[in-house]
């Protein structure tokens, strides 16, 4: 089959790797119908992250059951599945918990898997995904092509987004600002609104990005930053601070912006992978009272839940993917989000 | 009168200073009935925060209302009060959101006021009390000696234990571990329990403050540290950490052990005032999705509903005083705390 491997900076390649087969009884195989590149793909692509050899690459999927092991109970053959960016067993005190990316058997697309067996990555035409029953969750029915980015965004930027509300603590009245205004960031919009946030202020200063943010549900958009974004934001809801900020970008210019633009006493979700660690100023958090929590998102948890509301249409997160492309053509797609021309590229195998 | 000044690192003195008298119309002057010397006056006293000139010290006391200024409309003399340990409004919006310790007007005894006028501290004999309404808070009575010590924590270490337990989301069932056996961590016992959980395991070594956190409600005490005190709550938790973990130290290595104790998606509550200044690794926090949240304790905005408790007798959190002293004998007040010969000194003048 193709599959996709990054090589270096701004190096990604298709290239023919050997079929994934069923492995372990507890395994499916999975024909994948969409994937899409992750804004913590970039990472690696811009060399932020080193790659120190080629390797397998991408962790949002979904695709077409085509073959399960013996000790498979709640998958079959045919049926369309969303496949959360982590792998869990669905079972232990953490799952259980709510917390699948702490999982025991925990483990990442494009490497080996709990047992040690390799795992394919998202990017590519199949793959063999171990613990079926924990990871991966079943749709209604296969989505048409018109809800299909919808449903693919079940892998990773709607829960995430979700996570992120969640974490911060969003509740019915809520005032919120979103820092970020990738896929994760538009997510959150959606998610701090289907949670009952009363004002959703976008930190955004890109046209295209600011337009759907208000689609989204975004009730005002502030194009200032630091300092002057915080107290942009502070006059639009009558000069104090949001009650909830989420964090979507990872670095720490954007997280010094959520800590600076929360009220006191209110609380940063967070969500962007901690690009280089920047680390968090315990003093400024204690002397406002301003807590953090969230961090790597329990997609799993979350995506029955959203996929109703994607389903009945009630929400729309599919409107992140700006551009479609076929997989031959995945260096594009990475080059298009790196250079900002798309903000989530979708590829189809 | 008489009041206390720190001069340097274990230097405390009782001086002559001059009586304080009403200085504008919100304010009230308090006649001081007990005092107590803080955790985090032992930072100057030993020399961990300079003291570049001598100061008033001390921001924890209980008294009676002598005299009281022209716009002061909840209080009258002889009224027996308690003094948070800061001042506020109690009218501006962070007061009204909970967070007075971020109000607009906010500052601290023993030193300048919100409009640039000195206010005394707390280890003397009379207070100049500025936002007399906002600040304090009247008792149904004057409370009698063995009463006087549970309301004396009133004004910092068990609203601060609360808040701990508050800030790391305690509610029924829970289980939580408390780091730090001073009398905020033994306070955070006796929160955790009021608030519902089901087990909490208290981190100390020295035998009096373990008899003192079982008394409070501590269903089991750890007296290892480290990642072996981590490995011995899982243990005690079937395997798994703390939902909840109340850290009232402040250093680097407790914040450490906090952030190690709780399990996958658990929450840190955090009261210790950081010495200096360690940062938190977010990193660590976004693999686990363990949550950080607290800081200086908004105890005016507790103090109604922790009295009712403290009045009927359901908690009795001044068992943390096990040195009680006369003003004069404010230096060894000190020096017993600072040595732990004592958990937590009183001050009668």
């Amino acid at each position: 089959m193709r599959a996709t491997l990054i090589h270096g900076p701004r190096d990604v390649r298709l290239e023919q790797v050997p079929d994934p087969t069923i492995q372990r009884p507890t395994d499916a195989l999975v024909r994948v119908v969409a994937s899409c590149v992750c804004g913590s793909d970039l990472w690696p692509y811009r060399g932020v992250r080193p790659t120190r050899q080629p390797r397998r690459i991408g962790h949002e999927f979904v695709g077409v059951v085509e073959e399960v092991g013996a000790d498979v109970r709640t998958l079959r053959p045919g049926q369309f599945v969303v496949a959360p960016f982590t792998i869990s067993d669905g079972t232990c005190v953490h799952c259980r918990n709510g917390v699948p990316t702490s999982c025991v058997h925990s483990s990442g697309w494009g490497g080996d898997d709990a047992e040690g067996v390799f795992t394919d990555a998202g990017q590519g035409e199949f793959v063999r995904v171990p613990l079926a029953d924990g990871t991966l969750v079943a749709m209604p029915d296969t989505p048409d092509r018109d809800l299909l980015p919808h449903v693919l965004t079940l892998t990773d930027v709607m829960g995430t987004g979700h996570h992120a509300a969640l974490s911060a603590g969003v509740g019915p009245g809520s005032t919120v600002a979103v820092v970020g205004d990738g896929a994760v960031g538009l997510c959150a919009v959606i998610a701090a609104r289907r949670l009952g946030a009363e004002r959703v202020v976008a930190l955004s200063r890109h046209a295209p990005r600011q337009a759907l943010a208000r689609e989204f549900g975004a009730t005002d958009v502030v194009a200032e930053r630091g300092d002057e974004g915080a107290a942009a934001v502070r006059d639009l809801l009558g000069g104090v601070g949001p009650d909830q900020v989420l964090e979507c970008v990872g670095t720490k210019e954007s997280m010094q912006q959520a800590l600076d633009t929360a009220r006191p006493g209110g609380q940063v979700g967070f969500v962007g992978v901690p690009a280089g660690g920047p680390e968090l100023p315990v003093q400024q958090m204690f002397g406002s009272n301003v807590g953090v929590r969230g961090g790597i998102a329990p997609v799993r948890a979350y995506i029955e839940e959203l996929a109703t509301e994607v389903w009945s249409g009630a929400i729309q997160p599919g409107k992140v993917f700006d551009l479609v492309l076929p997989l031959e053509e995945v260096a594009e797609a990475y080059a298009a989000m790196d250079e900002r021309r798309a903000i989530k590229s979708m590829l189809l195998p």
